[in-house]
């Protein structure tokens, strides 16, 4: 399976603008592109704070076509809210979902945050690939790409680089160990 | 005076890899590039850790020519190595040092960090324009950008994108309010 981390970032590396919840500080533009975009994958990862602030858009958009994993420290407090096939709620490390998705036939699986998702996949061996709309925002406070709480040393393979707006950069990056 | 915030960030927004000092983690690219960009400028503007950490450098080369500001609470630590018109201590708040560049006749004043530095004038209305180097790397701790102490809303304007090399990118960015 592919797995692509998807973020918007601030240039001083915010994915929320201080301590606002979500992403609707980004551009018109980059909305569009992440629309068109996850419609290219076949499972989304997440974490229940992204499920808990947009529960009713995700329930009522529920597909077999796209699978949705929740990564939570407390799977009990869903119970009843898994769909099977469509919505899963889970406390494994990033390493056994992969390899769950792997061997259900997935083959893209996109990472949409929050910083606790993304920090686990970038400490992690498993991404193949990150794609960062970079707004011309600065922020000075607010979550962090990979929160701040472990050290990662990664360097990454620029790929792409697509004007979404004038000031809207899209940065597409191959991780290290990626084909 | 024209006054350029410049600095080499991660993906994830920070000046500094985990707790190190310094940008030796910068691609040689950058460090090329940085170089050349700064003989544009007839000040400089830092803050005293950067002064510390690369004191024999930088009373190596003072000239009359280029103006060094060192940023600091505590001025009279340094007393003494003032050296008229080439380097300079001050704890003036960042109006006061553009308003005595300006009076002094400079003309392009680069900010040249660290975070307090940084943040003091991304703060402040008295950017032109933000220059970053984005290195294609990931490092989850570290100095932030723009600090993490205050909240900053800025929306900028790119100008310019440059490949540095296949993986590091130079943004420029005109701040909101400049010609």
């Amino acid at each position: 399976v592919e797995i692509i981390l998807i973020a918007a970032i601030s240039l001083d590396g915010c994915i929320t603008r201080h301590g606002e919840h979500g992403t609707a500080w980004t551009s018109a533009a980059d909305e569009e592109h992440f629309r068109r975009q996850l419609a290219g994958f076949d499972a989304h990862v997440f974490g229940s704070g992204t499920y808990d602030a947009e529960r009713s858009r995700i329930r009522g958009a529920l597909t077999t076509a796209r699978r949705r994993v929740v990564m939570t420290r407390s799977p009990a407090r869903y119970a009843g809210e898994e769909l099977a096939g469509a919505l899963e709620f889970t406390d494994e490390p990033v390493e056994a979902i992969a390899d769950r998705l792997r061997a259900d036939g997935h083959r893209r699986l996109a990472v949409l945050g929050g910083n606790v998702a993304y920090r686990a996949f970038l400490a992690s061996r498993l991404l193949d690939e990150v794609v960062l709309t970079l707004e011309p925002r600065v922020f000075g406070m607010g979550t962090r790409l990979a929160g701040d709480a472990i050290a990662i040393d990664a360097s990454l393979r620029l790929t792409e680089v697509t004007h979404l707006d004038e000031s809207t950069l899209l940065l597409r990056y191959r991780m290290p160990g990626s084909a």
